[in-house]
């Protein structure tokens, strides 16, 4: 069955999922790179990098996904849609290789990349958007791909069957929180948490009966 | 040389240290019990319990400190500063064994309680109250015992050497935050992190150089 994943989303310990300030060029705001210095001391980033837990879980973006889903302010700075090149800050083949469905009121015509990447721009509900998504990925599961935002309205809705957040060891103070609103969600995961030598925790919700 | 302390804080994965609500009858408002269930499933809480890292941690809560300070709103519930018989919600014989300093603009006489604890009541800063503190301590450690907003003024002035949380894979969606207003604690502490069977998280902060 298709199910609906959430991977490596990246939080600090006040449970930000990005900075203050995103631009053009500080795309996580003032959190820089700090939310993703340990997915590049991976294997997967470098040769020559870790290959223990934070590898493992890292590795597990890709297969069996069939088409991903992201929100606006992943896709864009805020801006973005007053830039008719704008195509992403991934160059010219970006790491999704599927379909890429990004929700935004700004919609314009899909953009084809490289490497079998496809943006489409859908004004659209978690759930419509789902269906769409779905039936591109024709079988395979769809990644919910962030940010925190997005991240959010799709648990609220009960749309999301695993997810893997990593809380890195920062206090970011500023920025956009991933729990909001979400009390009680414990009650339909199964959570499981698991520290790596690197610092980072890695929290795994798998939903109960999913 | 005499450290400032605080152990087995819990919070929910999204950083509350108690609920809403805060009632004479519900000391945690809406989180009742949540947050401290792995702490009663310890040995440190019944001979039958469990001896792993849960227990580790929470029986470093009494060696070598010699004096606590706390919050109003761990003393009691909203409202308690009209009670004039008010003594704690912990019984007859509290269980700190030490001298209590209540941080509150709302002061009293001392309260000598069985078993060693005296409640002092303070409105004073964070640093004066820790110099009253030390002193009372005798050379032996100072605990902070919370709850969040005391906590927080304790870190924003620098004032803490080691503090362990514990995360609680719940999500309590409302209550008092721990981490507001932190932004770059990291600089200042090692952190380390350590998963339990039990689902509980110890995060661990050294401050660097104490
Ligand atoms: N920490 C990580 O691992 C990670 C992963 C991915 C991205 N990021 C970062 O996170 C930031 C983006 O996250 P974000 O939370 O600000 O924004 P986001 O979740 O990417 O996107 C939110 C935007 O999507 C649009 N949208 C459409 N339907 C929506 C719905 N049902 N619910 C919510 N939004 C909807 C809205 O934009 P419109 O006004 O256009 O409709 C909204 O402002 C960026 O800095 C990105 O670099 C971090
Ligand atoms: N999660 C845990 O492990 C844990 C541990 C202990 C307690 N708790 C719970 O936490 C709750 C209490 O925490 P809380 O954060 O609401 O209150 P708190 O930190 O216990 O106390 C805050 C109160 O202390 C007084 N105060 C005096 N000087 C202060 C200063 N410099 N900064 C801040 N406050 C100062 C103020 O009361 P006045 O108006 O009287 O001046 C303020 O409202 C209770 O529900 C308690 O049961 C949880």
């Amino acid at each position: 069955m298709s199910i609906v994943r959430v991977h490596n989303f990246s939080i600090s310990l006040d449970g930000f999922g990005t900075g203050e300030g995103q631009s053009r060029d500080a795309h996580f705001g003032h959190a820089g790179d700090r939310l993703h210095e340990w997915m590049f001391a991976t294997r997967w980033w470098s040769a020559d990098g870790n290959a223990g837990v934070d590898d493992a879980f890292v590795q597990r973006h890709d297969p069996g996904i069939g088409a991903e889903i992201m929100g606006a302010g992943k896709f864009g700075h805020p801006g973005w849609e007053d830039e008719p090149d704008w195509k992403g800050a991934w160059g010219a083949n970006p790491p999704f290789h599927t379909p890429v469905y990004v929700l935004t009121r700004h919609t314009r015509p899909s953009i084809e990349m490289e490497g079998g990447t496809t943006f489409h721009f859908l004004d659209a509900s978690p759930a419509e958007a789902l269906a769409v998504a779905r039936e591109a990925a024709g079988g395979s599961d769809v990644r919910i791909g962030g940010g925190a935002k997005i991240i959010r309205a799709f648990l609220a809705e009960g749309l999301i069957d695993h997810m893997h957040v990593a809380v890195v060891p920062i206090l970011l103070g500023r920025g956009v929180r991933l729990w909001d609103g979400l009390e009680g969600l414990e009650r339909t995961y199964r959570i499981e948490s698991t520290a790596s030598p690197s610092g980072v925790t890695h929290i795994t919700f798998a939903r109960t009966g999913a």
